[in-house]
């Protein structure tokens, strides 16, 4: 197989064998990481541009770093003191970048599709790292290569997604990769954080955590994020914790080789108890790791394609 | 002909073979980015710092990308979280980056004179990326650079200037460059926006757009900054656009192989149509392009340079 | 002797040997900063990290140039638009630059001891860049570099130092790493901020800096921060300047042969009068210098260090 797409936008869009080629390609990328050089020349004077108009540390750095092990020249634009607050709109922006011989744009923007409208007006490659609530594919797919990497398989295995359902662009992208690889998700959270449609996506719904728990083999806890939340949708953290929170509890219900994975930062002692997040079952640290990995793969599956 | 010189810091000062000199090398740099591999070591371990007063997007990632394709290593310094705000002098500011090895400094800042007072402090090469209402001289290589490039000559060709001419290191930067490679330069503004003097420096000047808009092989239309307007100098910006902005109206009465030049960010419907903005005759991103080109060879010239 | 320690945290635990020998790698990167090509494969292929929680231009400068000097890859994370923002720990943060493969982090934070408890969570080296008013290791290598240096030795010196010696780690890192060094070391300052028990710490203590500046061998003058004082400490900046602030009166009364040192930024006319700082025996800016040599050093031997 080849890989012909020059953008990763989505989940949505890519086959299962698309998915698998990312997931094959990373890890040849991860050893490199375990060298005492970690850098390969792959993308050596080929440009990789952070656009981030939302702040972000870890997947800024993720990318950053991924670039750099690439030996691509790297560079970060945020929307704070930038052209965007000259009035400047995101295509101009963009296509002043393509202007300069930039080859790759990763984007970040509040405004589900921004990457998209990019992608449309520049003909350099365009990877999304988060629009709005819609996807973020990355993150989905280092999530999906750390339990294959673990689990052997994908295929088969019931993995809950925990929490804010309905404003999670983690949950969405990660739905649409595991279905198409033939996992089952369950999804679990209040019912004012679960989206109306989501079973047409191929997730089960629950309202019970309880129900996911048990059963699960993987069980991935979204983060809450306060900074993002425009209405009082939760009455109450404390509730919020007991219902859908992973306690050591309900971590001693779990089958004994589950997975607890969280897409970080965490909120400790609200999605998860500290003796979960930093226990045995948990491998929070690995997915960072794997992150890495999977970015230098995207980087360079996107800035060799030959879609037009 | 050889540089000589080790700072730029305006094109007040520069001769016409000088300046003839740096679009030269710019067309030589310009091959570079269009490579797959866009990157020479022509300045591999020497040290190019960004030292910027004012906040910028597009000047400091092309000097940031220019130094990068030369293979140099690059160092950001803002005048935001920086040691300004400790009360350090912009000379001892740039005399301890000089003490770290600096070898070109590129510098911007609100006071005209500003990069001139480092240069008279420092040993190492210094850029004027733009001070005050002074100069900004790489943005006017790289229009003149884009004019010569399309049109195959400056000498002889008129350009009108259209704006805040007063406000603007754009446009005197552009008249002392143009008119000593023969071109004619034709300012129009409002009152306003008309400095005293002007004539002084070589250019005609109108108040009406009309004028310029017929018989001009270039029309170089600069931003409204908003963001510096001291005081209400516009009684109206609707008014303004009617009178100075290029509509599709005008933009039908310039001659057939007219060049629409733009210094950007554009402000759409202002300053420009957004289909004249978009349309056949712009060179605004190819202005962009050309640009880093430009600064690879002012970096790579006065690194170069010997002049003490 | 071999270097075996893992981090850098303080120069209270190092022995003179240890101090002895990060000075003899730094005498020997210096001369890279002199060459044409200002660089070394040292540290090819490993990331170093500025993990900084309070704002510095001078200190991320300088380390970020000696990393890129060596070769390595950097990255720069700040507090403020950070994941520190969105509630996650230090512990958390630094574990999570871990999982990219970080092998250096270099960590400012205003509680003392930050830089420790990153070390005791990471398995990658920490170098301490200043733990609020604790320890600032490399300002005080580079302090000492400078000394033996230009007076060849060390040992036997007077060394004073004059001003918020209460607040300062770059005065408590100096004092630890002088004694050693077999230096004797005066603090001169007002009584609040002369801390209770810097006798212990080996350091003789004046209320007069008039006893300081006729005998003293070097002159290091610290620097008021306005920025940190949470109190009124000093009631009247005129009236410290003139009790603790090295006039050209004062200056007149020193050794012929004294060097007078100051961390930067100046406050001028404040701590030192103008042309003291711009005098003769003033090597301000070559402390500067220094500083990036000795970080150089650091950077190396901690990145090849062994210690578990």
């Amino acid at each position: 197989m080849e890989w012909t797409r020059r953008h990763l936008l989505g989940l949505e869009d890519l086959s299962a064998d698309e998915i698998t080629m990312i997931l094959d390609t990373a890890e040849s990328f991860k050893e490199v990481s375990t060298r005492s050089i970690k850098k390969v020349p792959a993308l050596r004077g080929k440009t990789v541009v952070n656009l981030f108009y939302e702040p972000s540390t870890r997947t800024t750095n993720s990318f950053g770093l991924a670039a750099r092990r690439l030996s691509a020249d790297t560079l970060s634009v945020g929307g704070g003191a930038s052209s965007a607050s000259k009035g400047e709109t995101l295509v101009d922006t963009a296509r002043n970048l393509e202007a300069m011989g930039v080859d790759v744009m990763v984007v970040r923007h509040s405004a589900p599709g921004g990457p998209h409208l990019v992608a449309r007006h520049v003909d350099c490659s365009v990877v999304n790292a988060g629009d709005g609530a819609h996807e973020h594919p990355t993150q989905a797919l280092l999530d999906i290569y750390t339990i294959r990497e673990i689990k052997g398989r994908v295929a088969g295995l019931r993995v809950g997604i925990v929490g804010d359902i309905a404003h999670s662009r983690v949950a969405r992208s990660n739905i649409w990769g595991l279905t198409k690889l033939g996992a089952e998700v369950l999804v679990a959270g209040p019912r004012t954080f679960l989206p109306c449609g989501i079973e047409a996506m191929g997730a089960a719904v629950t309202h019970d955590f309880d129900e996911v728990v048990e059963t699960c083999d993987v069980v991935n806890m979204l983060r809450i994020q306060f900074e993002r939340q425009q209405e009082a949708l939760l009455p109450s953290i404390r509730e919020y914790s007991r219902l859908f929170g992973l306690s050591s509890e309900r971590m001693s219900r779990t089958k004994p080789d589950v997975l607890i994975m969280h897409p970080g930062p965490v909120n400790r002692g609200i999605e998860l108890a500290p003796e979960v997040a930093d226990g045995a079952r948990s491998v929070i640290l690995r997915q960072v790791t794997n992150g890495l990995a999977v970015r230098m793969a995207v980087l360079y599956l996107v800035a060799g394609g030959t879609e037009t």
